[in-house]
Order: C-alpha cells, then sequence, then structure tokens
C-alpha cells in the first residue's frame, strides 16, 4: 500500500553498461570466485569553479544495491547477445549485491579526489555496481550543489523549485527536487517528489489560468475565489504594470472589503525585466496598503541572475527557479568516476591499485584509504587529510601530524591542536544497511549546519573561492609516489 | 512476461506541477465540466544556435496518456495537502485521459514557434497532462538534437552512446539513449536501453580490467581469450604509445599465430591527445600488419571536439561519446512550451487565445493552426507554413499561396509549384492510438531520410546556419495581429 520509493516499482539493475557485464563474464570464466577487491567513487572538479560541492545520491545507491536482481526476461534479453558464458547467466539469475559499502554521510561537504563512496566486494559484484551508483552521485550531487548556490545567493530569500518540465526526464525531475530539498531550497512544485520525499510542495497559477478566461480581471477573482489563503496571481499575461498589478490591487481590494485576510497573497512575475518589475509592483502594492503581499519573480534564473537583480534593488521574497538549478545549466556534468584502488591477495592483504594517465588529472590514490576532515580549535573545517589503511590515531594526533600538500609535495605541514573527523562510515555491510536511513529533511538540516558553522565563508564564494587543502599523510604520500614510478618506469 | 515499457512499472501521472492540479480543482469547481480546449506544444530558440531540433518523445507521452491514472495513495497524498475540492478528488480517481492528440511525426526536424504537439481535450484534463508532455519533449527532443549534430561532425564515422554514468539520473541514461539512436548513432553502452528500444547495444573494457591485472599485457591476453571476436583493447591505462599499444599489438601477434581471425578488434584510447595518439597508434598498427585494427576514441567529446580531431588528421573509426551528449552540455536546456491556444465556446466555435508578454519572444500564435513543409520541385523544403484551422487546399495550391513573414511582414511572397506536406496528424482519438507506434529504428531512419533529401546543407552546417523561414498564410498573420492589437490597447 504504502509507496515506499522510487524504484520499488520497476527494476533498474539493467541500468548499466554493457561492458560491465562482459568484464564480469571474464571475471567468472578466467578467474577464482571470492577475489574481494576495493572501488572508490571520487569526483575531479568542482562545478562552476565553486569551493566545493554537496554530496547527494547515497540513499538511492543503498536501495538500489539492496533490491539488484536479474529476471528471467533479463537473463534471456543477454542470452540473445551471445556474449556471455551460461554458466555466468545462471550466477546473474541468482545474483544478490552481499558486498560492504563505506561512504561520507550523505549532504557532506566534498572536495575533489576523495573517496566518496568505497565499495568492497567480490570482483563481479563490485564491477557490475559502477554506472548506477555514478548515475546517482554524478546527478544528485550536481543539483544539490547547483542548488546551494542559488540559495546562497538568494541570501535568505525563499527558493522553489519549478524545473520539472524542464529536467532531463522523470527521474531527473523527482530526483532532481529531492537533491534541490537537500542543497536548500524550501519546497519544490512537482508533486511526486513532495510524495515520495515528505518535502513541501508548492505553486502559483499558470498564464492557461488567465488566458482561458481571456479577461485578467475575471481570472484573479475566480482564483482568489478557490485560494484565498494561497493567491498568488500571475500578472504578466498582458501588461504587467498597466494590467497586471492593477487588476491583483482590485482583486486584494474586493478580498479586503469581503473580509477575507489571506496567509499568502500577492503576485508573480514571469517575464520582463525582473529587477525594475519587483520595484514597481513592490511601490504599487505598498502604496496601495499591501505591503505584506509577497512578489515571486520566475525566469531562467540562477545565482548569477538572482545576485544581478538583488544588486539592482530588486524587491523580491521568494524565487521560482527552474531550468537552470534543475539542469545545473552552467556546469551540467558531475565527473565523478569509479575506480579499482586495491584488490585482496590470497592471504588477505590489500595490494593497491593504481591508474597512471596521458591526463595527469585522471591519475588515481591508490589503495584502501581513509579521509579524515580537520577542524581547528574553532570548530572550522581548515582542512581535509588522506591516510592510509590504518588512518590516524589518538596518539598521532595529539602529537601533531606531518601532512603533505600532493600539489606542493616540498611544502610540508605540521597538524597540531586540531580534531579530527572521520568522513567514510560502513553504511551497509553484506549488502545490508548498517543504520536507517536518514530523511531528506535531516540531510538538508545537515547540510545548513556545515555552511553555517565549519566551512569557511571564503570557500563559500563564487569569484574564486578558496581552494580546501586536501593533505595526505607522508606515509600515504610517499606509498603513491613510488607506485607511480614503479608504473611509469617499470 | 514481457517488458513492454519503461513506464509500465510504475505510475508517473503524479509527475506534474502541482499548479496544474490547482488549477484543475478552480476550473473543476468554478466552471461547467466539458469546457473543449487546445493546448499547443512548441519552443522558441534551436539549442546551439543550430539551423533546427529533431523531435522526440512522442511515444513516451502517448504510452503515459493511455495510462494515467491516480491511485489510492495518490489521492490520499493530495487530501493531506488541503487544497482539494473532495468531488475533484473523486474526479481524479476516476480519471482517464479521453482526449484527442495532433502531433508531428516523431523524428520529424522541426523550427521554432510551430505547433509540434496539439492536445484537444477537456479543459481539466488538458491543463494537467502538461509537465510530463513537455519533460519528454524537452528531454528526448534536445538529446536527440544534440546527438545528430554529434553524428554529423563524425561525417560517417560511428557514433555510440556511452554516457550513462552522466546522465541526469536512470530515465535520463534510458530515454537519452533512446534519443541519441532518434539522433543517429549505431548504438548505445546502456543495457537496459538496448533491452527496452531494441537498439544495438555495445561496449569496450574499462581500466578496471588492467588495473586488476596490474600487467597490462597479462589483462590484453585474458581479454582476447574470452572475446577474440569483440577486442577492443584500451590503451591508455599505463602509457599509450610506449606500453599500451604495443601490448596490444603483442596480444594481436599471439591471436594470429594461434589462428584467430577476429571479426572485430583494434583499441580504444581513453585521454591525452585524440588527435596525435590515433595517428600515432595507427601508424604503430599498420606497420605491424593491422590495417584493419580499429581505432574507438574517448573522452569529453563533442561535435567541437571531434571537428577539431578530424581537422588535425586524427585516425579514428568509432567515437564513444558520453556526457557531452547525454547531457546536451553546451546547451543543456530545450525550452518548449505549453500553451493554451483555443477555447470551444458553447456553439462549439473555436475562440482563438492569445498570450502577449513584455518578452516579445513569449508572445504565442492564436487559434487552431495547421503546419505545413513546403517542397520545391526537387523535393527540399525550403519553407514551412502555418495556417489557420481551415487549413490549405489544393486549389489554393495550384493558384499560389500568398504568404508572409512575421519577422519581415512588409516582404510578401508568393509561393507556386510547390508540395505541402501536413506536418500534425492525429496520434490519439478519444484517448486511444489511431495507429501503430513506429519503432525506434524507423524513427531514426525517417531522421536520415530528411537530412539527406530534405532539408538543406545550409541548415545543418554548425556555423552561422540559414534560418529555415517559417511563414503565415496572410489570413492566419492578420487574424494574430488584430488579437495582439486588441489585447494591448483594450
Amino acid at each position: 500500500m504504502t509507496h515506499k520509493t522510487i524504484f520499488d516499482k520497476r527494476n533498474i539493475s539493467m541500468m548499466m553498461d554493457l561492458y560491465e557485464l562482459t568484464m564480469a563474464n571474464g571475471y567468472f570464466t578466467q578467474e577464482q570466485q571470492g577475489h574481494r577487491v576495493a572501488f572508490d567513487v571520487f569526483y575531479r572538479r568542482n562545478p562552476d569553479q565553486g569551493g566545493f560541492a554537496i554530496f547527494a545520491g547515497l540513499e538511492q545507491i543503498l536501495q538500489y544495491l539492496e533490491g539488484m536482481r536479474f529476471e528471467a526476461e533479463d537473463i534471456e534479453y543477454l542470452r540473445g547477445l551471445h556474449l556471455f558464458n551460461e554458466d555466468f547467466l545462471a550466477y546473474l539469475s541468482r545474483f544478490r549485491f552481499t558486498g560492504d559499502v563505506y561512504a561520507f554521510p550523505e549532504g557532506t561537504v566534498m572536495y575533489p579526489n576523495e573517496p566518496i563512496i568505497t565499495v568492497v566486494a567480490d570482483l563481479v559484484q563490485a564491477q557490475i555496481v559502477e554506472t548506477e551508483l555514478l548515475a546517482q552521485v554524478n546527478h544528485q550531487s550536481l543539483v544539490a550543489t547547483k542548488a546551494n548556490r542559488i540559495v546562497r545567493a538568494a541570501a535568505g530569500r525563499a527558493v522553489s523549485d519549478f524545473g520539472a518540465r524542464r529536467a532531463h526526464n522523470n527521474d531527473a525531475a523527482v530526483l532532481g527536487a529531492r537533491a534541490c530539498y537537500i542543497g536548500g531550497v524550501t519546497g519544490t512544485a512537482t508533486v511526486s517528489a513532495g510524495q515520495e520525499f515528505d518535502i513541501p510542495v508548492g505553486g502559483t497559477m499558470a498564464h492557461s489560468w488567465v488566458m482561458f478566461y481571456q479577461d485578467e480581471l475575471t481570472a484573479f477573482r475566480k482564483f482568489a475565489e478557490v485560494y484565498p489563503d494561497n493567491c498568488i496571481l500571475l500578472v504578466d499575461t498582458y501588461d504587467v504594470l498597466r494590467q497586471g498589478v492593477p487588476h491583483a490591487i482590485q482583486v486584494f481590494d474586493e478580498m479586503k472589503a469581503r473580509g477575507v485576510a489571506s496567509k499568502n497573497y500577492g503576485i508573480r512575475l514571469d517575464s520582463g525585466d525582473l529587477a525594475y518589475l519587483s520595484r514597481e509592483a513592490r511601490r504599487m502594492l505598498d502604496e496601495a496598503g499591501y505591503a505584506d503581499a509577497k512578489i515571486v519573480v520566475s525566469n531562467s534564473l540562477d545565482e548569477y541572475t538572482i545576485t544581478s537583480i538583488l544588486d539592482q534593488g530588486g524587491r523580491i521574497d521568494s524565487f521560482g527557479v527552474g531550468e537552470r538549478m534543475i539542469t545545473a545549466k552552467s556546469d551540467p556534468v558531475f565527473g565523478a568516476v569509479y575506480k579499482l584502488c586495491a584488490v585482496s591477495g590470497e592471504d588477505g592483504v590489500w595490494e593497491p591499485r593504481i591508474k597512471v594517465s596521458e591526463t595527469v588529472e585522471k591519475i588515481t590514490n591508490p589503495g584502501l584509504k581513509r579521509v579524515y576532515r580537520v577542524y581547528n580549535t574553532e570548530g572550522q573545517a581548515f582542512a581535509d587529510l588522506i591516510a592510509g589503511q590504518d588512518g590516524v590515531t589518538d596518539e598521532d594526533v595529539k602529537k601533531g601530524i606531518v601532512v603533505i600538500d600532493p600539489e606542493r609535495p616540498w611544502k610540508k605541514r605540521l597538524f597540531r591542536d586540531c580534531t579530527l573527523r572521520e568522513l567514510q562510515t560502513k553504511v551497509m555491510e553484506g549488502g545490508r544497511r548498517t543504520g536507517p536511513a536518514p530523511s531528506v529533511r535531516e540531510i538538508a538540516a545537515y547540510v545548513r549546519r556545515q555552511l553555517d558553522n565549519e566551512i569557511w565563508d571564503e570557500e563559500q564564494r563564487f569569484e574564486n573561492p578558496h581552494k580546501h587543502y586536501i593533505d595526505m599523510t607522508s606515509d600515504y604520500y610517499n606509498m603513491k609516489m613510488n607506485m607511480l614510478e614503479e608504473k611509469t618506469h617499470g
């Protein structure tokens, strides 16, 4: 009866690149079963040259891993491709994900080249989950990060997601609305997102309402009759200042005359010069005695247009943001990747793996790792620290940790008097979650807490933000350098 | 048993903006039932300053309309919002779409401001389908148009969709793969898209395969053993020219020595300077006697990088295109809108409706319309023509049609010796399809036919393409101008 998750009514297990399955078939037929391997999810560059990104999508990843299975029709389809061994197909038909997953809490402020998620599982299992893991992290982190930028630009004013119609299809609209909420918007217009994730839904009226009645005044009167407590009138169908706002004021006058005290009323502007029109509309509403009437604006907004409108004195209470937030238009690709970092030998010892590349940014961080956020005594996060599998002990912290900035390896620093928070925790063990899922509202509150209390303002500005330090323990850095040398001169 | 459609396992009827339902509730409670209205879907601007766009997404729209229903849990959720009349909720619980739909055939080359789809239905029905119709048209047309640009840049070389991991979630990956195929790609890596739409799937190998084995030569040998007939080796994990290509050649030598004649073998480059590396790799493969070994390249490709690589003499057989195609990165918003154009009066006569706006491009084309593609005697489409509800008769064509270009209304033209093809046909009547759905392969073939035979090369170039004429009959133009004057001076 209850509508649990966006995926429970369909099976998305076949949403993967074919090579996941061909490689898996290769491993299955060529290797002993039960090789444990570790893959890291990480990204290489913050969108929009920002100072950080917001991690989102983990909950859908865990749902996917729990629900993964291949149905008879799937096996039939794969058999028809004439690429797969029958034993492998039989294995797939019984497939369940039984690996371990370590991850940052959803909503964590994150930085390039950190292992956000680490999957530790049998070789075949770890391989074939790649595409869906990346699609979730990439899409939701992209939109959460963009929404957070827009919310910051709105400087305390409400921002709503109006993007469904321009989203890249249904999942992008619904999970995009989820990501927007994680990023800090106050609500969404997308009904199924409200239903699915228990986030506030809202909306105003469309031009069709005014066009249907032809006469704008009639249209406004009808709307005020049905929705006296949600009476945001769209004033730009014909002429904002000569018709729309005067008609709205006339309807507010009529409501007042009838003794209706609306909880939420005002106007929406959806075209024209929003800075100018909102100032004029504000003046007209104020002069008519409606200082508490809200002005909602929409039309191709993002952090840049919002900043510009506010700089020019726009008088706006609420922004309806559509296409540029839901598609992250200015930078619509979040490039998280999934890379093998370690293979367990027969003795159970983890051997690191590294990918070298002609493209320097594509070189990976080898081995099992632990990531810490490092706080100063005021509770501000001044660096992140990557260490090897054994991590950093309280003892290490007490006596000071020697760290290397891999971008300036000649500079060593000593971390003293700091507090460390380990960012990855085990969220899945043997294919089962280790704890209950946080709600979307809790995740959004966690994002706000970090930005209000931990993350420097210098990292939050849009222009040339401070670059967060991602340091390495000297042991870890030296291990990586040795591997690189070996691989390129080997 | 058979896996019919991407939507049949879930209900997407709640994927809409809240205001569709609040307006519908308003219409339901304020107006007589049974008002027939007409809404047009059209867009305003070609992506990437191109000469045209490709219409895609119709099939999913028809599936959605056929399947629309609100379940008990949906009604319960809506009731909890305290916005809706109980009679309206009862109406929703019985809801079926019973309207008529007129549309361009899927795959049609289309231009701004043409009614691609017209929905004629009861007011409430026509209103609440808006969001999903737009989401489908916007997403799939965006990606089909982008893919077609990339395919044109590849100039006859194969292009495959590798984009799932960077798509904006699952639907964007799967329906995006469908749109890419409509746009002209030869196949996709996304397994569920191949399964769902019967389009070719393919793929090579990932870096993880090489990294797992550590030793590249071993990795290549293992792969060649499992996939002798699909042996595209990824050569950039460590060093392309010093290790990757020589190792690949060694494995091809070994295959030859074993008497294996591979149907499809070669290398993939996924980083570095693809023009330079592909030339060098081609030389090395040719010198080793592998002139038929394929070179596949990938890594942030689009029409611009492909053109540049080919201009620099890149020797490439096949492009794997990911993030920039599946997200249409350079211009990721397709701005189709859904606007009321006519309302049926009590006498059954259609009254036109128009939206005026401070933003000139947001002014709509009022009334029921008919759209024609106009061909010269060589079969080339030299203009499109918008006429009123009564359309253009054979008689009109015979004696010549006086048309007006709305962007240069002082210039009248006479169309003579031309052939007209009406672009909209009735695809749904009373909520039922009027005919079977074309396959995705048929739609892709239709796109190719238009571009090969009908659409001028001048419209297909990337730089400053010829702007297709969208003319109006003089009667239609005059009707629109009269309405505009009335609305703004009324």
